[in-house]
């Protein structure tokens, strides 16, 4: 009888509550406002036929091939030119080509946390990022924040930490956007505390009304010497099922990422890396992103509008100027786990916000995603979570 | 100034050598034999291309968007009844589709390894298994073994070891193939000990005459209270730039791997499992897999033939029945990694087999893969190979 004896690290492994969530508003005739997913209706279809009759034509033996583990060069250099635009100055060979962004994650948590050490969150943060981190036996620091994100005097608080992880561009799961003043410093504290930034922009193209303030990693640095790691994602502006992430690290780090990375996966598919850099290497996303940032708007809102009728007194939200998602807090009595079975009964569907918080609690919150349903259908789920709620 | 601080498994990460090695031999005049890819003339390109079209035509949406963490469904029942034909016997419940099976291998190591604790290998080993563990920190056993693969009676040093990890089939680097007496002598030990098995097949599809003996796996069980993991992949038959593998585990252990493999990039892309199953569903490897197995044979061929007919005395070899690599023994006298810029110069490169034992030395050793260079190339490069040797 073979014993299999579990690694400590399993512990911290849990089964996604979101997943079991998903699994179960899969049901036909749910409107299911909880998913992380952009809308299928995005997905650019057409240019991923030509170029993936292109590369297997013109390109088929290199695409298939094994490959570098850096990534594939010209997509690479597109990254990098692409950073610039926003003010974040790093060379090609500081970019690694990952599986997806979730994937940097992993390999920012292996190379980065030691069991025992600690790691600033967000609270509420990614729940994703909880999950890459917890195996490798972090504590999470909570940094308080408000509406308008972390609080610069916060990070004392994380002074010591391996580093802080940071959302700044409508934050999965609140949607809040970090403005400029605030950026600044955040950076200047994080500075002079010598506290490292992992920043995640998964969500930055898609703003609705102005683009959002440059990145942290924009003044922290990604170069030689730099303070932030900066990961940024095709899921959201082409298509997530490519697994297809970035991340910018400065040299003191990068070369470490790059051996992580060889040993998780050897490297990204170079098929895909190759069908997206032919989609966008002629600046398709020029064209393609503002189309997803008007169809988002149009539902955004729709559901601000429902919000605002439907919403019993008590509840609170924020108008989200970018991203996927609206939060709401509700009055302190109600749990929104408690309430999630009665929801769907009613035909909606959300997720609750507990799992967000490092440390758990905040039972009263959930949250809302407005891309994956109708503006239609938006009305009619906020209409059901308004009765259920002004029941409860 | 910010201040990075590297985990302690970071040390653990190392470049590799055979990464340098490769960019080396890059160099055009040169033949190398040093590579671990498969040919790129055996990629289906025709296939992938009428799948692909098929795919983006049909079921675009799902192909592109998020995606289970086990990976497609369809896939992984394919997987499953592919195991069963090797007498292997699972659910495909207790399939997992991976990113390559390198990613198995991490997700095994994240899983099973804590520091400190041990894990047996092969000596020598496939060198990217011992860069996916290490930096999990484990202590190496390494195996005493024969030109039939690892001795039985080795197991008794691995007691209380996480798991031993074994290629039987035409190994890398050696290119040996464990018969079938030994494999039940193996399992046997094992079970006796109660030591898990992780068996690890990239190979196995590429016999040359006959095909080897049933999986460890089989007798050992990936079922509900199995004793061993395996590990499949797609790189050999199809293509490695997919990045598709994929594990079978026991019920033990698979929810564990699942986790974590959610945490390390979601999910294998959609996009290549949707492929991949499309090319595969309907038998087209048991036409395709021949094609290669009939190529290889006749490179392996080429380069016993140039190895009898260029190899100075003391120079020892075993002729592989399948797979991609003749594994030579040189005289004690010689290093193989101070040899290989003289081998270089002479036009041809091969990996010096030192970083393939979890202990080093073995300097008078090297791989060589038959399945790149054509036969004429093959005779030309061990012919180079023959002279520098004469002349050490």
């Amino acid at each position: 009888m073979s014993r299999w004896q579990l690694a400590r690290r399993a512990e911290r492994l849990n089964p996604s509550t979101i997943r079991e969530i998903l699994k179960i508003t899969e049901r036909p005739g749910i409107v299911s406002l909880a998913g992380g997913l952009p809308s299928a209706d995005t997905f650019p279809v057409a240019a991923l036929q030509e170029a993936t009759a292109r590369v297997l034509r013109e390109q088929p033996r290199e695409a298939l091939q094994y490959a570098a583990s850096e990534g594939h060069g010209p997509l690479r250099d597109w990254v990098a030119a692409e950073l610039a635009t926003q003010g974040l100055r790093c060379d090609a060979a500081q970019v690694l080509i990952t599986t997806g962004s979730q994937q940097g994650l992993d390999l920012v948590g292996k190379v980065l946390i030691d069991p025992g050490s600690t790691v600033a969150v967000e609270s509420p943060t990614y729940l994703g990022a909880l999950q890459a981190f917890a195996p490798y036996e972090p504590e999470f620091i909570a940094l308080e924040g408000d509406d308008e994100g972390p609080l610069p005097e916060a990070l004392a608080s994380a002074r010591g930490a391996r580093f802080v992880y940071l959302l700044p561009n409508f934050q999965n799961p609140t949607g809040r956007c970090v403005g400029a003043a605030r950026r600044l410093a955040l950076v200047a504290r994080a500075a002079a505390l010598g506290l490292p930034i992992v920043e995640d922009n998964p969500y930055g193209d898609l703003w609705f009304d102005t683009p959002p303030p440059p990145p942290l990693a924009a003044s922290a640095g990604v170069g030689d010497d730099g303070g932030a790691i900066y990961l940024g994602s095709f899921s959201k502006v082409l298509a997530p099922g490519l697994r297809l992430g970035y991340v910018a690290a400065p040299k003191a780090i990068y070369p470490k990422l790059l051996q992580a990375k060889q040993a998780a996966d050897l490297h990204t598919p170079g098929f895909n890396q190759r069908i997206v850099f032919e989609v966008i290497k002629d600046g398709f996303l020029r064209d393609h992103v503002p189309t997803i940032r008007a169809r988002y708007k149009v539902q955004r809102d729709a559901m601000a509008a429902a919000l605002d009728k439907h919403m019993p007194p008590g509840c609170r939200w924020q108008l989200p100027v970018g991203g996927m998602f609206f939060w709401l807090t509700l009055p302190a009595h109600i749990d929104a786990t408690t309430l999630l079975p009665a929801a769907v009964e009613a035909g909606m569907a959300y997720v609750p916000g507990s799992a967000f918080f490092p440390q758990g609690g905040h039972a009263n919150t959930l949250r809302l995603s407005f891309v994956t349903a109708s503006p239609a259908q938006i009305g009619q789920a906020v209409a059901a979570l308004g009765r259920v709620l002004a029941a409860a």
